[in-house]
């Protein structure tokens, strides 16, 4: 059940008697049907009139609308306009290229452009590893997507993808200085969107995909890593897979497991389900020991290799987990399972199939807006929950993790990422949480956390200058 | 002969004797070898010694190296570092991408980016012109080269490539308050660079192609104005065309000449010179008329319909050009010419020929840096004279147009670019110079003069809505 919230958030003009019961007639109607009042504002008042401007958040745009029009139907009450205030705020695009240097007179243009660029350029064409110091390829980073799987929309095409790449494009320059630019590609050929990267790569320092659907985002992920000389990091892979193993981290602390100890449930084998058994898997690989087994689960059950995949990425997965080759749906899975992780769809299973796991179980339930499990039943018999919502705590949140992973990778000049990076991220953020801090209801730092992106930054550079 | 500019400005620090003697020495050794000084800072004071900043212009990266070598060869004075100015200015770019929305908590977050965004994606979704009204596409122009005739540079490819046009990205913010995007290409095939541009223009509302060597330019153009449905500009064609005939009609006016009575000779039939040709010839179309007659000449002499020239573009030149079919050297052309428009290359001629012309001659002289005739030699015979350079009267700037055209275009909405666009842009340019400022040393406005932007632009805007 979704509650009021300022992503639908509007503010309603209305026309009503100066008496001075009109005001509480106003406020009650909003509370009547649901809607949360927060600001109240009196535009105009007169003797046989006020206008008044109610902003409230509203459940959706039904919602929205039924609260305008219970607001209409007062007696004595005009509706004059309702604006959206989330529709106000991406009017004409949320960011914007500004100059960085002066060009008040013919000296500034004679060093900025012609005749002074010249220099630059020549420099330039002589040692091309000067264009990371000489040009904004410094700290620009590509966000590429075709728009076929944009949030929970699904394949809405680049223009509608748009306004979306704009709001990581802001994140980007609020939590991590750096500049990120849209890439909306018109096109959902592998080849030929791996083509165009590779062309418009001069300018940028790194590449960050976004909103590709799988499989096609594994293919151009790795086919791209191969031709470029510059990181090529796709968010709904590897960023979070960052942050649930951040998250992981923390909650095992909480619950006192050791993650070699952990029969894991991955549910969903997309982009972000393959890339989170990745990474836990490379714990192996480190110093640190990846889970006891992995089931990873999807609509046609748990995966197997016998089950005849032949897809290369769930061969992938039927390969290297499932050590015993066990069969089943998520239910037979989640039997003595000490981690869930859902990264899939809405509503998939109940308290009661929480209550078959191990003792204190773990419950991430990702789906957005609507997770696996509702939070609340999954409470019951869960040691730690933790979400995609902002609504509820532990928020596993992509904010986390990309500004600061680009501005560790772009301060290290950085060709490659390496899955050490991506793993010395995790650490990174669960690391913000001190043991003081930590709890069941705290196994992230908000995503308003200053500190989180200077200490991921750091970690990714010092792990990509070992790397070099 | 160059002349110290800020285009080659350094600063050198030194360590000099305290004596009252010593910054005259200094001073007049950077005189002595040409440098001249624009600051002259004192960094620290000691009773043994002074350390100084010297700001000089230089003519050249070799006559600097000069200048702080003769600092650092006088008695008691050791040079500490020389820092070039141009290059201080490009350290890390001359463009950043900042957010034009807060993101102070979370309810900003919640409509910038998730959830509240799926609303405005779906809006685009479901009506794909509200990408105009909600994103930047409404704003923001694609500025486009593969780096292949950069400045007069040439071929030096688009990572060298990327200075010019961020310093192009910082003009258009400046000048037109157009947030333009640098994407510099790695291929020179003519259909890559097409199809390329084709699927990242979602994202833009106006395409400017810069720097594409001819003829391949010509086919890039007029292909993706067929494919696109927003406007494509190529800068070196037409914003020279624009600036060229805006400053003709000028000079024209000083010398009391109609253009429809001129020989007019243009020099060069790249880019720059075809497109001059052509919009030229468009004034027949509209209510004034074209030249009496043109003459195009390139390296091979006057270009004419039996020379056999197999190039596309220059058949259309030897078709729609030379009305007596004459053939000949530059020096044959001038001769009883009102009109000599040089896009070609440095010292072809001298006083001697513009003596030949018709009385009253108009020469522009805009090879860059130098000019098909010195300036100072053209003025013995010519009644008015322009180049591209900033150190001589009558600069003719494509900086006049660029910024005010991508206004109009953006503001109209426009889908398209016709030559009527061009020739109001002309006329726009044309008159902001009233008739009581123009003289044969001032037939166009200043690139700092803030009325040009927008009297370009709504001119553009005006054409574009009459076209719509």
């Amino acid at each position: 059940m979704p509650v009021p919230g300022p992503g639908y958030s509007i503010t309603v003009r209305v026309e009503a008697p100066p008496s001075a019961g009109a005001a509480g007639d106003l406020t009650s109607a909003v509370g009547r049907v649901g809607g949360v009042i927060t600001a109240f504002d009196v535009v105009e008042s007169h003797t046989d009139r006020v206008v008044v401007d109610i902003t409230c958040n509203a459940m959706s745009a039904n919602h929205a609308r039924d609260i305008s029009d219970t607001l209409g139907a007062l007696p004595g009450v005009e509706v004059r306009k309702v604006s959206d205030r989330t529709f106000l705020m991406h009017l004409g695009g949320k960011i914007e290229v500004t100059a960085k240097v002066a060009l008040r007179n013919r000296d500034d243009l004679s060093r900025a452009y012609t005749p002074g660029v010249a220099r630059v350029c020549t420099a330039i064409a002589e040692n091309p590893d000067d264009a990371r110091r000489l040009t904004i390829k410094r700290n620009t980073v590509a966000v590429v997507t075709d728009g076929s799987a944009v949030l929970g929309l699904g394949n809405i095409g680049p223009a509608a993808a748009l306004p979306v790449m704009e709001g990581k494009a802001a994140l980007f320059k609020k939590f991590g200085s750096v500049d990120a630019w849209p890439v909306c590609l018109d096109t959902q050929d592998t080849e030929e969107i791996i083509r165009t990267v590779e062309l418009i790569a001069p300018v940028y320092g790194g590449i960050n995909l976004e909103d590709i659907a799988a499989p096609r985002c594994f293919e151009i992920e790795a086919r791209l890593r191969e031709k470029l000389d510059i990181p090529v990091f796709h968010d709904d892979q590897h960023g979070t897979a960052i942050c649930v193993v951040a998250a992981l981290r923390n909650a095992l602390r909480v619950v006192g497991k050791d993650l070699s100890d952990c029969k894991v449930v991955v549910c969903g084998v997309g982009a972000a389900g393959s890339a989170i058994i990745r990474l836990l898997l490379q714990r192996h690989t480190g110093d640190k020991l990846g889970p006891a087994d992995i089931l990873a689960v999807d609509v046609d059950g748990i995966v197997h290799g016998a089950r005849g995949d032949t897809d290369a990425n769930l061969r992938w997965v039927a390969t290297n987990t499932n050590r015993d080759g066990v069969s089943g749906r998520l239910h037979d899975a989640l039997v003595g399972a000490d981690v869930f992780i859902g990264v899939s769809a809405p509503n998939l299973f109940g308290a009661e199939q929480v209550a078959t796991m191990a003792p204190d179980p773990v419950v991430f339930a990702l789906a957005n807006p609507d997770p696996e499990i509702d939070p609340l039943e999954a409470q019951r018999h869960a040691a730690v929950v933790a979400t995609g919502r902002s609504d509820y705590p532990n928020q596993i949140n992509n904010v986390l993790a990309f500004p600061g992973v680009f501005r560790g990778l772009l301060d290290a000049q950085a060709h490659t990422i390496t899955d050490e990076m991506l793993l010395a991220a995790a650490d990174a953020i669960a690391d913000v949480v001190d043991g003081e801090r930590l709890n069941a209801s705290f196994i992230v730092p908000s995503v308003f956390d200053a500190a989180v992106a200077p200490a991921v930054a750091d970690a990714v550079r010092k792990a990509a200058t070992a790397t070099a």
